[in-house]
């Protein structure tokens, strides 16, 4: 795990830049009709975001060989589903939030009803993505079924049902796991997956040991937003501060208090290095991920 | 074209019943957890509809000879993007209609968040559906990319774009044209083209008279439902009626007047039975579509 944290900065700078670039070429110009609609998905989704999706697939995807446009590919789709969920979860009559990435939400910079198409649009975006003929039929619909999954009732979708259902009521430490699983970490996961799958086939065990780091990696990061909603202030986060506890939404630190929360993630990183072992030296983007995703401020 | 009637509507009643079933089978069950998510993608879809967008797939596929497993199988995911359009159609931000087929709403039934969740939800299952393992990997591409490109800011979404910038705005009758492509036309071409798919392969001049065909029949259907808007009663189309004229939203009574709008739906099915010559007889059920569609007093 030792690799000098330029080096690891150095991969994220190339992951964000190349995620962009590739993002802009898969979105359709603003001078297309219909532009309004167009130029709101361009916001939504360009210069802004900690590409943590993109980055666990191409990081997966580099430990097994994948050829770079695969992993352009498969993170732009991941990347769609996540911008096109924080766009529907800002709105109204979700969680009213009026900033995203430090600039005013896409329901705040053009109006509601912009909103809720630019998040149904960019859903699709994701599938037309994935239709592009950059990989193997077989890769397209192995990738198509993982991503249509995390993304839908049983995945993100029903995480998001779950949490609204939840505000004011007292979880238990496995329904709030549960709830999360599904949310955030179905969808983290899947960039995991889909990013291995880009590359050249994998054993059982290494198949194992990605998925258990996925899912420890997407409970820590869960962990950690709910920690830096009580401890980080707005500017920091490019979003509100605060939102869970005074929406009365049961959290980590509201469920099982904050330190055990810091020792929780703490564990988690562990468990993350562990599920890695299969991997040997080709995990240790992976393994620095899991760092970044422990120690973020925002 | 001279089937008897009696026969076409036991075709009609059989496709209704096999697409209630196969809905039925593919969305996930209602004590599933997120229950109340669950019930709600039930509620909006099964027990209603007119199931154009089946009975298009069933037609065009038995034209060409696909079996009844995979036409289903199309069938269910067009029919859940559909439904899924109509959920987001009715929130408050939209159209803010409060009856959908004879019965509340979905976020009158329920509420507006999950409303909204319904529509995102079902999205996403359209592609789970078409990852099912009933078709063979080449087809399952063939399918996603149609339908996720008919979906999208191209196809539906981007008309409704349009349709909502266009309140209160006098459009050409090309405009008017464009707009219902995308917003309508879309889905309804990707019917017919995707059951296609899932026959026996055809030549490029099936290939094309299908979709004129589907361009003719889509927007038939899209003047049918203007002029409906006009003459007929809410009790008939189970939704309001005068929505239109009400919304100050540009229709083709409208623009074109109501007596050229009925010249036109005449027109179109002369167009649409021209498109289906390369079919031969095997065009029937295609071609008594297009009289339904014309002659549907809801």
């Amino acid at each position: 795990m030792c690799v000098s944290t330029i080096a690891f900065d150095e991969w994220v700078r190339e992951v964000l830049a190349r995620t962009e670039a590739a993002l802009s070429l898969v979105l359709p110009p603003a001078n297309v009709e219909p532009i309004q609609l167009h130029q709101a998905m361009r916001y939504a989704v360009l210069g802004g975001g900690k590409r943590i999706r993109p980055m666990l697939c191409h990081a997966a995807g580099q430990a097994l060989g994948a050829p770079s446009q695969l992993r352009d590919t498969a993170s732009c789709a991941l990347e769609l589903i996540h911008v096109y969920s924080l766009v529907h979860d800002d709105l109204p009559s979700m969680d009213n939030d009026n900033m995203r990435h430090d600039k005013p939400a896409v329901h705040i910079q053009y109006d509601e009803v912009t909103g809720l198409l630019v998040g149904d649009a960019l859903q699709s975006q994701a599938f037309i993505v994935l239709a592009l003929d950059v990989f193997d039929v077989y890769r397209q619909v192995a990738l198509m079924r993982i991503l249509a999954c995390a993304t839908g009732s049983l995945g993100m979708a029903g995480g998001q049902a779950i949490d609204l259902a939840s505000v004011g009521m007292r979880l238990s430490k496995t329904q709030l796991e549960v709830m999360h699983q599904m949310k955030t970490g179905a969808l983290l996961r899947a960039a995991v997956k889909m990013g291995a799958i880009c590359g050249d086939g994998m054993s059982a065990d290494i198949e194992a040991g990605l998925d258990a780091y996925a899912q420890a990696v997407g409970l820590a990061f869960q962990v950690v937003d709910d920690i830096l909603d009580v401890t980080a202030r707005s500017t920091l986060l490019g979003k509100t501060a605060g939102k869970d506890a005074a929406n009365n939404k049961p959290t980590y630190v509201s469920t099982i208090g904050l330190q055990a929360s810091l020792e929780l993630v703490a564990r988690l990183r562990l468990d993350a290095y562990a599920a890695l072992a299969p991997l040997g030296k080709r995990g240790i983007r992976l393994a620095q991920i899991a760092d970044m995703v422990v120690e973020r401020v925002n």
